[in-house]
């Protein structure tokens, strides 16, 4: 399990068996329909998506079954998520594991996606609400509809702050607040505690996905650049550039509309958002959406569960990975 | 609507209605993601799934809104299939129209089958039971397994008959035969007629699958070859070559096992499998499939509905497009 976790045993070893159920259900006798899953599986993410959900769910009547197996539903869908971003992003290192795109091929990972978002799909109906059903269905759509956004609105150098938000928003905090919420609503907590649980989610994912756009920008020497080539080569322009571009710098411009984008333009781009205050700015920002979870947090009964939460939200604001 | 059912005016009426409710449904106020998917439904498909869907579910109690929309989402998701075929077999044309993804782009394909996908079950889940639900979401983890597989088999002369009929069966047949039982089940037919009509479909989708690969070989002289070309390129041997290749031909081998297949190796390979018993053999199966269908609708119960499926599935063996 990953390390993140260390501090909560417990946790941890809920996660273990969220891990289990998610093992048994890609089984199949087509092994190398199994193999690619289970690679991916045990490559060792953070697993925040399903430990939130439990989390949750102990603000109400916690059934380690029913919740755990939702757990797993949630991670398998992040994880379908995943799949297919790596056909895009043409990538090939996933949790420091080669991509099953870029192992088995693209087609592999279009249907490998597919073929999981159906199987969770199929899990969900075993047991759960269709109200569920509809919140989960429509957090992918969100996901989704995040992502074509940002594909849209590529090579713009004029991109809003508020588009940036939307396009965040769908693609990540949406799957963080269902997380919440459906954790919270499947323990028989009332609407008014699902909803604030939902929203602590939402919050948290937006300044997840800030500081995922901020490390990009200020990682160790040997992956700097990297995303941001990548992410600079599909046009996708993340909010420390956002802001940077609003201290109206030339320079700035002439090189993101490069059609080329060579490797000392990459650097340079960094140092110039480096030395302006892209990244104080869009930190400012992640750190307000943080508090705003934090004061939703506080208003949460005191147990174990809101503890942790707690910590673990400062946490992600303050990692440097 | 497509001319394929200009002999049943109720029935074209019919999924007149369906196409409406597939383009409400595609609505959004991001036109970039609501026109790709209008043009899609306005591209004049045949509608084989929901007719089948409606046709089946009119030996039980007939609910228009409710099989008009379940009719609706099993089209849906069988385009969002289609979309995500369409980057796998880098297609520039679909139904005479640029493919989403040649139009937009790979990564817009993506999103936007995924999109399509969870927005049926958003769909699925305002109104219909979760037995349904789990027999849709089988039948699209049945789909992906199919095309899985038949990706997985790829390059391999030795692909056995019984292999190429396990891929055809998940990537067609699946969901031709759920588009039959689903719609009897929710018109609330017993489990005996239910299944029969599953079987129905099944069989169908079968016939269906051989007939497409059969046509490649035999189109006009404007079309052949491209599909065959792209087959062969992608390694995916349909049904006359393994029954050309039973033959125990020599040169055949050679040609498919080239790395570089030219256009002149096509005509070539086209040519051995004309004159070898591969097309006429695929052909006798695709006979038998159709009898199986002929021999289970005969079982039911004389009305309209059963005529038109026997006179469809007669049509869809005889036919040369």
């Amino acid at each position: 399990m990953n390390s993140f976790w260390d501090k909560y045993p417990q946790l941890q070893r809920e996660l273990e068996d969220v891990k289990e159920i998610m093992k048994k259900n890609v089984k199949t006798n087509e092994k190398y329909i199994e193999k690619p899953l289970l690679d991916l599986i045990d490559s060792g993410g953070k697993m925040l998506r399903p430990a939130f959900l439990l989390l949750s769910s102990k603000f109400g009547k916690y059934e380690k079954d029913k919740h755990q197996n939702l757990a797993a539903i949630i991670e398998m869908l992040h994880m379908a998520t995943l799949i297919h971003d790596d056909i895009i992003d043409e990538s090939k290192l996933r949790r420091g594991q080669t991509t099953i795109q870029s192992r088995y091929g693209k087609d592999y990972a279009v249907y490998m996606g597919d073929y999981l978002f159906s199987k969770c799909f199929m899990m969900l109906s075993e047991d759960y609400s269709m109200e569920n059903m509809r919140k989960i269905s429509k957090a992918i759509t969100h996901i989704c509809m995040g992502e074509i956004r940002q594909y849209y609105f590529r090579f713009r150098s004029d991109v809003s702050l508020k588009r940036y938000l939307k396009i965040v928003s769908g693609k990540t905090a949406s799957l963080f607040a269902m997380s919440f919420h459906i954790g919270a609503k499947e323990s028989e907590c009332d609407e008014k505690m699902s909803k604030a649980l939902g929203k602590i989610g939402y919050n948290i994912g937006m300044a997840f996905q800030i500081i995922d756009d901020i490390l990009d920008y200020t990682a160790e020497e040997e992956t700097l650049g990297k995303s941001i080539k990548n992410d600079l080569k599909q046009g996708f322009f993340t909010l420390p550039l956002i802001f940077a571009l609003l201290e109206d710098n030339k320079r700035l411009e002439i090189l993101i509309e490069k059609e080329d984008v060579t490797d000392d333009d990459v650097i340079e781009i960094i140092n110039i958002i480096r030395s302006s205050n892209g990244l104080t700015r869009a930190k400012k920002l992640a750190v307000r959406y943080t508090e705003r979870a934090f004061s939703i947090i506080d208003s949460l009964p005191n147990c174990e569960s809101k503890e942790i939460i707690y910590e673990i939200t400062e946490k992600l604001l303050k990692r440097e990975y």
